[in-house]
Parts: structure tokens; sequence; C-alpha cells
């Protein structure tokens, strides 16, 4: 495979166009931010950390039955993915409240809810990131009613899959957002990354709100050991992943 | 009947509570806030306005078929009105794209909606009213989903009925906010009010963003004129009530 040139650099990845065009070699940055692009900063050691979680999680969903865009990971910060058309959604998946959904709704950070709850959020820097209702969602035409159920579906599917697979881990799967996109036929297949950086991780052994975070909330709110919580991530994925094979 | 002691001082009007249990006064005042009452001022006249207005749209909405809390206007600025426990939803009702919507959406203001939107807020003046989607709704419990059901239905027919209305007052309804209330039977009544503080507005023969505009938004955004426009909102009102009866 011949890399060829920069196709976009985004905060957290940088994609590469491949001799095949269906084909884009993601390449997983160290870079961090927070609060649209407000806070930034570095995470040593997060670009192979966070490709490897994903690499792990993606090899995984597809045994599961969940269509990705994962190929494979030709070296431990790099991931040959099926190129695809990004839906303009965050699909976010809930299991208990935390960040925006407190502040917008004064639900108590670690309130269980009853089922989990799926949001889609206009994925938009410009405009922040802003929650969608359905019906903005096709007013703005971000994709059309049958794929939106569709994916209502899917997120729902990988949330069982993965809140499971975080138990084993030890590790309490409070929310994470996913991204989909359309591949040449039109199909939705799952994308970007399912990381420390993309989901919310709680230790399950640990009660102290600080002290349980082991995600992306320790660079946000200055938690410090940021890289040891990610490492650590990483060790108890590859630990359970051993366990099953 | 005789009005006892004040039952609670809102933004725009205050309620009594009266020797019938059922029946509370509600006194319109010339105070007009808005951005969450970061601006503060007063509109000469608005509290006998949009008392007169309101009044005349609840007489139309109720011979429409329309079930509201409105009893009789004993004095200009005043309305009896059935006592209901308020859904804690502020109802929007949106034609044309303005204000938030667009904001939040990046859709031009003016944009003409295919069919209309029916959105609900969290009517929290401490979180700043924000957006739900459903399933944030139903989660908070806010409303049972029949609820949310028999109000979405009842807020289109309110909009069907209203745009025709303005029409024939030469005012294009843009959007609106309701509010809803249970009475002692568990009944939905539409309640609160409808006036130019409540309603985007634009004269149908004017272009100009600017000079169209014939409701509060001349107020949060220092248009100019803003008692003039009120004052002709009314005019229109009661002449459009006069030729119908
Ligand atoms: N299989 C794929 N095909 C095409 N694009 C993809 C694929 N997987 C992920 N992407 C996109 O790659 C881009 C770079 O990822 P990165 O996480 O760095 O972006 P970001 O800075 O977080 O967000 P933004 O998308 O706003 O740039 C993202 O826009 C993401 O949606
Ligand atoms: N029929 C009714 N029975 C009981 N309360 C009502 C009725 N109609 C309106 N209300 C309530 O009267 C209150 C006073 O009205 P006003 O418009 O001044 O309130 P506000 O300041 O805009 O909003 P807030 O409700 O946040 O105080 C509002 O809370 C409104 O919901
Ligand atoms: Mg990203
Ligand atoms: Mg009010």
């Amino acid at each position: 495979m011949s890399v060829h040139s920069k196709l976009y650099e985004g905060k957290a990845k940088i994609l590469y166009t491949t001799d095949d065009p269906q084909v884009l070699l993601a390449d997983f940055k160290d870079d961090a931010t927070a609060f649209n692009a407000q806070k930034r900063g570095s995470i040593v050691g997060k670009g192979k950390i966070n490709c490897s979680i994903s690499t792990q999680l993606f090899k995984q969903l597809e045994e599961y039955g969940i269509k990705t865009h994962f190929i494979d990971s030709p070296s431990q910060n790099q991931m040959r993915v099926k190129s695809v058309k990004i839906l303009p959604l965050e699909v976010v998946v809930r299991n208990i409240a935390a960040g925006s959904l407190c502040q917008q709704t004064g639900l108590a950070v670690g309130t269980v809810l009853q089922q989990p709850l799926v949001e889609f959020y206009y994925k938009n820097d410009q405009l922040g990131d802003p929650l969608l209702t359905r019906d903005r969602l096709l007013l703005l035409k971000l994709a059309t009613a049958e794929q939106v159920d569709a994916i209502t579906n899917l997120a729902l599917q990988i949330n069982e899959f993965l809140s499971g697979f975080w138990q084993q881990c030890s590790i309490t799967l409070v929310d994470f957002k996913l991204e989909f996109g359309l591949d040449s036929k039109q199909q939705i297949l799952l994308a970007d990354e399912i990381s420390p950086d993309t989901c919310r991780l709680w230790d399950s052994a640990e009660a102290d709100p600080n002290r349980r975070v082991m995600d992306k909330d320790r660079f946000r709110r200055d938690l410090g050991n940021v890289e040891d919580a990610y490492q650590e991530v990483l060790q108890r994925v590859l630990q359970v992943v051993e366990i099953k094979n």
C-alpha cells in the first residue's frame, strides 16, 4: 500500500488517500482538544493508544455483526479504513447522565438512565455541535428518516455489546459518541474511532467522582494523570481480548 | 368577584387568587424582559394591549373548538382564567425560520418551512429554557407520551387557525410560544397568553427585515417604535374580529 496525499487533517487524526480509492489511512495524533477546540494540548502516547483500542473494539464489533470501516492496523498509530461519506451527525449513546445532558436538564451527574438514550448532534464546529431533535435533523436533511432509524438501532446494538465488553474490563460505559458514514453502495458503516477520547469511561471499582474518570474528562477538567489513565484503559482492553481468544 | 392575594408574580403578569379556587385573575404588566431577563425594560400600554389581543384570540380559538383557560376580561389589562397546573414546557410552533432555530441550525432567517415545526423547550429559567428532544422530555417526566402527542396535535390545530387569522390581519405568523396546563380533571387547556410578546409577527406588506417586525423582537433588537407596533397589531386584530362578527 502506497500512501498518497493528505486528504484531511482533523483535531485527532490525519486522513491520507491510498492507491485504492476505496481505502484511507487514518493516522492517530497525540493532539488533544476540548470545548470545541478552545482548549488545546497533547496527551503523550494517545495516538498509539487510541488507535490500538479502536482497532480491538472495531474487530470485536465486526465479530458481533456490526459493519464498520475498519480494515486493519498497519502500525500502532495507523488504521486502514474504508473511505465513507461521513454523515454530519454525532450520535451519542448515554447509559448514565453526565456532561451536557446534566447541564441542559439539571439531572445529577451519575443518574442511571432506565434505558439508553440515543441522541443526535449536528457535527458542525461553527455552530458548536448543537443538539438536534428528530424534526430538525430531517428538516436539515442531514439523513433520511430510514437512516435515522437504522442508526438508532445500530447505536443501541453497539451500546449493548460495548457495555458488556467494558464491564469485563471493570469499566462502566457512561456514554460515547459514534460517527457513521455511507460507503459507495450507500451502506451505513460505523466509522471514526472508539476510544477514551470519544467515550466516558469510569473505573467500576472506584467511587470517587474524580478518581474514577479514565477518559478525556481528565484532560477537560485538568484531573491529572491523563496518560496513565489512557494507558490503563488499553491494558485492560488487551487483557480482556486476550482472554477471549 | 373579590380578588384575594397575589399568587405569583412573573415577568409579564401577576396572578391573583379569587374567591373561586378554580379561578385566577391575571394582571398584564407593561414590564418587558428578554434574553432570560438579562434585558429589562417597559413598553407603555403593553399590559392592556397584550391582554386585549389575548382575549380576542382565546375567544376565537374557543369558537374554533380549542379548550383554553380563558373565562373573561373584567378590565382592559385583566383576564379571569381557569386555574391550571402549568406543564413546565414552552411549546413553540414555527412556520418560518427565525431566532434560536437559525442560530442553532444555520438556517437563514426567513426560510419558509415545508411543514410547521412543533418544538418543546424546558420551561426552566435557571437552565435557560433549553431545547428538549422527545426522549429528554419523557426522561425528565415533564409530561406523558400521550400528553406530548395531544399537545403536538393541539399546537398544530392552533397554528392552523392562528396562521389564517393573522393573515387576515395582513400579518405573517412566523412562530409562537404556547403554554398548556392541566385543570382539576386533568384536561389539557391552552393557558398563558398569545400576544406580540409570545409570537413573531411580520407585517405581510413589508419586505424590509427590520421594518416588518411587529413583535417583541423590536424590543429585543432595539428597533424602536415598540409601542406603535404593539398598538398597530391590536388595531388590526380588532378590525378583523369586528368584520367577523
Ligand atoms: N472511514 C472514514 N472515511 C472518511 N472520513 C472519516 C472516516 N472515519 C472518520 N472520518 C473523518 O475523519 C476526520 C478526522 O478525524 P478527527 O477525529 O481528527 O476529526 P475531528 O477534528 O475530531 O472532527 P472534525 O470532523 O470536525 O474535523 C473526521 O471528520 C471524521 O469524521
Ligand atoms: N391559567 C393559569 N393557571 C396558572 N398559571 C398560569 C395560567 N396561565 C399562565 N400561568 C402562569 O402564570 C405565570 C406568570 O406569567 P408570566 O408570563 O408573567 O410569567 P413569566 O415570567 O413569563 O414566566 P415564568 O413562568 O418563568 O415566571 C407563568 O408562570 C405562567 O405559566
Ligand atoms: Mg474526531
Ligand atoms: Mg410568560
